[in-house]
This record gives structure tokens, sequence and C-alpha cells, in this order.
């Protein structure tokens, strides 16, 4: 965990921008000015809206990387939103990696996989790649750690082979996550802390210099009061935070997540970064997408600078 | 669920190939032979051996769906080991199960996705595609549980408007899947169990005419006396059961995971199929590629034969 927690401090600022894309999220003109590009390279009509979309997604953010690079020290594609779309998709996912590596961002690609040990070891390939090609161009993934230890050391090993990082789920973001998460043990605590020790064991042969290991947690920013119980009980893991504003945590919600040095933690923000554009009022229909492209990324770069300036003030005490 | 009962019962056949390739399992000289075609195509001398191999794996997957389609009523491909490749896998990937499905099989996408409920919603485009597009040629897939209820949803939603099917892990079939998923709970019962209970519910609204919901459940042929508990506590959920062959799983040990009609679960083989060519002391180096593949699919063919015939004396009492 040691490249991230540098970028961190590079940068001072403990956050990372998630690049989430939707159809909703994307200026409509900027869609449209593929239209023609896309229609003479797919195979049927059908396929055009998706691969229009995808190349529309590499744009938007190639537009918010460009925008943020000097601000924040890493990025978290969302690979649902990608795959959604189907091959072309899953291309423009590596291409965001490719590039977000290339303006020297940490990148945590969000795939939470997880599966047996044998298949496990395939999908390490995210990490370890293939010979001496990279396909994923990823620094990190998220795993689920449903299937338990078997499940996650083909990830923990090519990790360290690496140089790179895995975050298992411990306590995600969302409404549901207690249903399951939640359950009181009968030896005492509750599956996430159950699984939060795991998690811990599973880094342990991995502590980088500064203390922390190659295996973070997945914490949402919508449980403070156990995000702050996790940092005690975990003390070599360094955590993902999801769930930071659209979702409804705060600055103060997160800052029990992070060690008594300020570090610790990264606080991830999706639509509150990628989406800002909406929320400014400057936004027109009639605008022309390279208009459009730009009001994205000022005011992507305006949010992102908000939200560490936050961080700061709550963290850095 | 109907669909895949109506083609396991025109089979006569519970059971499901897995379409898990890896460099192991494919002779080299099939992967040898599309080195020349292979080098024209890429953009890098690094990514030929990853896009080299993703080539073998659909023309040895074509060679077994061939060799099967005739006795099995569904393939299930598992995105990790393409995945692996990078993109030019994950072409093949969808290649394999459009071709399966043209085959007139049933293709159980083994992704193991979940995610929050908004990511989920991305994620569910695998079974509801874009528009008229279906890039993934999936007629289910599998998910991961431990997001709870809203990571689950958007799968059903999506499962019900397109006539396909999910199937949620619940106790699986490695060795390390007790650590989280036999946790003993302070209400009784065990983690999986509960897990199980969540299931049977997530399926509630969409039981088929043969009883059974679009929320199916895995469950390891490893775990046979679990697996007949599961079979009376979750009555409306049919069951993939992976595990059996290579992994250890018996046709007795799969028996009590079906209901009195011998319906309610169909029954995984991968490696048992697809690699059978390699036990059969038949295969030579000195083989040419076409020689191989015919080797791979007369002994995945008289595999799938045997399992069928091992199952229907076990399962059809």
């Amino acid at each position: 965990m040691d490249r991230l927690i540098e970028a961190i401090e590079a940068k001072q600022n403990p956050s990372v921008v998630g690049l989430d894309p939707t159809e909703a999220l994307v200026p409509p003109q900027v869609v449209a000015s593929f239209a023609d590009e896309v229609r003479g390279e797919v195979e049927s009509d059908e396929e055009a809206p998706a691969a229009q979309l995808a190349v529309a997604f590499y744009e938007f953010n190639r537009a918010v990387i460009d925008a943020v690079a000097d601000i924040v020290p890493a990025v978290k594609p969302q690979i649902a939103m990608y795959e959604a779309l189907g091959t072309s998709g899953v291309d423009v996912y590596t291409m965001t990696c490719e590039y977000a590596r290339e303006q020297g961002l940490y990148v945590l690609g969000d795939i939470k996989r997880g599966d047996i040990g044998s298949t496990a070891a395939a999908y390490a390939h995210h990490l370890s790649g293939v010979g001496e090609y990279d396909p994923w161009h990823e620094d990190a993934v998220t795993v689920n750690p449903y299937l338990g230890t078997d499940g996650i050391t083909p990830f923990v090993d090519a990790a360290a082979a690496a140089d790179k990082d895995i975050f298992a789920l411990v306590r995600t973001s969302n409404p549901s996550s207690s249903e399951i998460q939640e359950l009181e043990l009968a030896d005492g605590g509750k599956v996430y802390e159950h699984v939060a020790d795991l998690v811990e064991r599973w880094g342990e042969s991995t502590r980088g210099k500064r203390g922390y290991s190659r295996v973070g947690a997945v914490v949402g920013a919508t449980h403070p009061e156990e995000g702050r119980a996790l940092r005690e009980r975990m003390p070599h893991t360094f955590f993902l935070v999801p769930g930071y504003g659209a979702q409804g945590g705060t600055a103060a919600d997160v800052a029990g997540m992070f060690d008594q040095d300020g570090s610790g933690a990264i606080v991830n923000s999706s639509r509150g970064i990628i989406g800002a554009w909406k929320k400014t009022g400057s936004y027109g229909e009639a605008m022309s997408a390279d208009e459009a492209l730009d009001l994205v990324a000022e005011s992507a770069r305006a949010a992102a600078i908000d939200m560490r300036d936050s961080l700061r003030v709550a963290v850095y005490r």
C-alpha cells in the first residue's frame, strides 16, 4: 500500500475520484458527437448506441482525469458501468485505466471479483497480467470475501509479486448491507467484524514500510461509528471509504476511519465529482460538445478541490 | 427457471458443462496454430500470447460445444478464465456464449457479480442488454449476495423482464467456504442458511410454472448433507451444483439436492469434461491441431455421456 500512501501524501489529499459514468452523467451533445464515428465501426446497427456511449464515456473520463490529475492521487473506475455496454465498454474501461496511469494516477479497479481458489487465480491476472502484457492497467482491485481465504490468496500473491494492492469488502455503504454483514454471531461480534479479522490476517505477510498491508478493506462512509471501531480493530489495514457525498457521508463521518497521523484511509466520491456539472446551473442544451466537456472538467475540478479541502480540515488535525 | 427446466427434461440430463479453459487444458498445437493469424492483428508484440490463447480458447470451446450440444442442456462459461487474458479474452467469452446459444444451449454466465444497488443495476445489463442489443448472450448469471437485497433486486428485475435467471452463491464448493458461510449465528443457524432464506425470498415474486423462481442458489457438491437440508429449506429455489468430478463430488453426493421428481438442480462439471482428453492416453505431441481438437471433442462427449448416465441413475429414481 506504500505507493498509494505516498501518492496521497504528495497531493495532501486522501480522496479518490470514482469514474462511474452513466448515460445520465454524460452531456448528451458529447454522446451525439460520436454518432458518425461509431456508425462505420460497429458490426450491426443495434450495437451502435452502446458503442457510441462507450466512446463518449472515454472522452468524458479523459476530461475528468485531465481536470483532477494534479489534485487527486487516484481514480476508481467502476467496471460495472462499462460492462453494461458489452465489450466496447470493457475496452473503454481498460483505456480509461491506461490513460489515468499515464497521467500519474494510482488506478483502483472497482471490480469486486471473488471465486473459488483456482478461479480466483484467473481473476488475479487483473494484477499480474500475462507475461509482459498488462491488459487491465490497474494498481489495485476490490474483491469479495464471501468465499473465504482460498478465494483471496491468489490476489494477495499477485499483488505482492506486482507491487499492487487489493481491497476486500468488509462493510459496504448500501442500505441492505446490514442484512448479512451485521448478523450477530454465536461467538460474539458480527459477520463484518469476523470478515475484518480475516482481512487483517490476509494482509499479515505483506505489510509495507508505512505499516499497512497490501490487503485493504472497503468500509462505507455511511457507517461512521463502525468505521471508527474498525480502525482500531484493523491497525494494519488501509481503508477504501465509499459513500461520501451523493450517498450521504460527510468529512466528519469519515474522520474516524483515519489513523492518528491522518493516514490509513482514502475516501471515494463518484457522482459528487463527475456529476458536479449538473448542479452548476451553467449547462445549456445549446452548448457544443467541447463546451459541455469544459463545463464537466471545470466543475469536477472545483468539486475535487472542495472535497480535498473538507477532508484536510477533518483529517489532518 | 422454466426454460432451463424444460431444456433439462428434453435431454433427460441435469448437467451443465463448465467452459473454463486454461492454457493447461488446451492442446499446445491448437494454440500454436493461431500464431500467424494473431501476429497481424495485435497492437503490440507483448499482447500476442494473450490474444493467441484467446483465439485458441474459442476454437477449443466450439469443439466442446459441438461435441456435447445434443447431450447437455446448458453450458457455464467461467468469465474469470477469459478476463485473465484481457479484452481479447472478454471478446471470446461473449463469442462463446453466442455460439453456444446458436447451438440451442442455455448459457449460464458464471460471473459472480455483486455490488451496491445503483452499480448492481449496471451489472444487470448482462441480462437486459442495451436496447435491442444483447452484448453478453447469457441466459442466466451467478451473483454474490454479500451486499444484501438492494444488490440483488436489479438482477431479479432484469431477469424477470428478459425471461432469464440468476443464481446466488449460498454454499460454495471450495475448502475455505466454511470460514464465513458456516459461522454460527446468535439467533440460531449459520450464515449460509440465513443467505438461503434471503435467496428463497428474493425469488418469491418470480415463480414459474414448475414452482421454481428465477433466483437459483449455488450449492457445492462437496457438501451433500447441507445440500439435502437446503433442498428442504428452499423449496422454490433451483440449485446450481458445482464441485462434481475434479473437485470430488459424486452423483450420490448430489442426489439429495434434487426434488422428489428428479428436478430442482443442475450439476456442473468443468475439468472432468473439457479436460477429459488428458486422461485418455491417446494424446500425442505429434498430432495436428485438428487431430488434437477431435480428441478433445470425442473425450468431452464420452465424459458428458458418462456424467449424464451417472446422474440419471442417481437422480431419476
